[in-house]
């Protein structure tokens, strides 16, 4: 397949890095908008002036961020952040794109967890196709690998989806230490955000599992409201020391079937191929024919989101 | 995408798993041909009766073989025995489709371990594809990933590829036991063959690294010839004792990079990804932008390739 362009929505970590590599997979950028401006040329933006530029002033251009959707795009990369409910602004980005008879990839959850039926309606009456590797799992091939095998072949998808979570209950293990004081030192190093509510409260695990439950049911209609969530927030680390004396330990496991959607913390073997450990994530799929398929790696980070995000406008049409 | 009319030659465990299941994925089975016989009816035939009288008289139908090559079908499904050199008459089948237009799919290792250049020559004069990923890994969907991610974002894949050879040293490992009682213990089993000479010296985990190391070159030139394999003949069950001492474990490991083939034993970390027990398989991608992928699963049995087969199909054009 020859290079497309691509519109490049939301400038955190995962835009600047599809900004950064598209020219190495032998795609164009010809828009990039953050949340306040928007730098656009169909005739192929400079990735490192415009990085440069969003490095130095904040912004990634001197339009207005609109703009970037009237770009001359073949693809519009969704990237700006989750948003629950109606999912804007993203939604509406993915819809102008399917509207004009453009494909439109996402690393934003929000659209596919909670209006899956919406995105699925707009994509049969466009010539775009909408796919979102990026949005679960980072850089593991998750998605692609239930659309090669048909979802009709996978009965079930379970893992750890949430590396902060898994960081710090890796730690709480390791280290004998109570969750605030982990906790805090994930926040130290990064790993954990001021606010972790997202990711310790098990909200993040449930969106991805959301998304996989609707692409096993082809046709869901699951939403954030459907599942039953969990989080590590009260996971004593006596909990943790308890389970290592049996050999085992804790991890915050999502789990999607057609069935519906659980996430919560879970007791596996320690060296269950679920106990992934530090900010890994791993997903097992259970399939009709052929067995459990586990499949791990960087479940966050820019390059590796922006690397999911290149494989799926790779595989459109 | 609709489905496509198949002919399916080679009526073995995966031959016969592909004829079983390619109704459920909305494919026809327009031929079926062992070594001395064939069963085609372009109208589509029934998995049932051919696989019953297969069952009863060792015979799939009673035309000759080389009948199934003139059905009318949109994929051949190359699933005859391995053979090295010039990897008759595998190639020869393969050949054929493309030069009629058709697409090929290969569960066959010979003619893309051992004549890739004929192959990709082949293939880019034929409005024919030729896909492959039964050949690595059985269910595991490796050469999907590589190519979904492209083959030069990545710069090694590793593995434990051979089944019957991971049995053999998970359970001297886990008993204790020499090689030539485990290997008895195998066969008795039906896990090794009568004559395991192919999967205990290193041959079918080298032939699959021969594979990912051509599609990793892209255009790659490599054969079995160019690999460089040691087998676990004379690995020691003392190797395996002094091993656990150190938390460490014995597999055969093989590993393809843009620079060739090794294959051989190697000390591995007794709970590191690469130590999978039994007969499963792992690969390991390392990425150029998303760091270390792991994929595991069954890596042989009928219904497990023929899923693989099934899923070529499916990414056909």
């Amino acid at each position: 397949m020859s290079g497309r362009r691509l519109a490049i929505l939301g400038a955190g970590a995962v835009g600047r890095s599809v900004v950064e590599l598209a020219a190495e997979y032998g795609h164009d950028v010809v828009a990039v908008a953050d949340s306040h401006s928007a730098a656009v040329d169909d005739d192929g933006l400079d990735a490192a002036t415009v990085l440069e530029r969003k490095e130095r002033t904040g912004d990634v251009g001197e339009t207005k961020p609109e703009a970037a959707l009237s770009a001359g795009y073949d693809v519009l990369v969704e990237a700006t952040p989750t948003t629950l409910g109606d999912a804007e602004p993203g939604f509406g980005h993915v819809k102008a794109a399917l509207e004009s008879d453009r494909h439109a990839v996402l690393a934003n959850k929000g659209p596919v967890a909670e209006r899956y039926a919406d995105l699925r309606a707009l994509e049969r009456g466009s010539e775009g196709r909408v796919l979102f590797e990026a949005t679960v799992g980072g850089a593991i091939p998750v998605l692609s690998t239930i659309d090669d095998y048909g979802p009709s072949h996978i009965t079930a998808a379970r893992g750890v989806l949430n590396g902060t979570a898994n960081f710090v209950l890796s730690r709480m293990a390791a280290e004998g230490l109570d969750y605030e004081h982990v906790l805090a030192e994930a926040q130290d190093l990064g790993v954990a955000e001021a606010d972790p509510t997202f990711d310790v409260e098990g909200t993040d695990a449930a969106l991805k599992c959301v998304i996989l439950a609707n692409v096993l049911a082809e046709e869901g209609t699951y939403s954030l409201a459907d599942a039953e969530v969990e989080g590590i927030t009260n996971v004593p680390g006596s909990a943790l020391d308890l389970a290592a004396e049996d050999g085992r330990t804790v991890r915050l496991i999502g789990e999607a079937t057609t069935d519906g959607v659980r996430v919560g913390p879970r007791l596996v073997p320690q060296h269950d191929p679920l106990a992934v450990t530090g900010t890994r994530n791993i997903v097992q799929l259970d399939t009709t024919n052929a067995g459990r398929l586990n499949i791990s790696g960087r479940g966050a980070g820019g390059p590796e989101t922006a690397t999911a995000v290149l494989s799926d406008v790779g595989r459109l049409p």
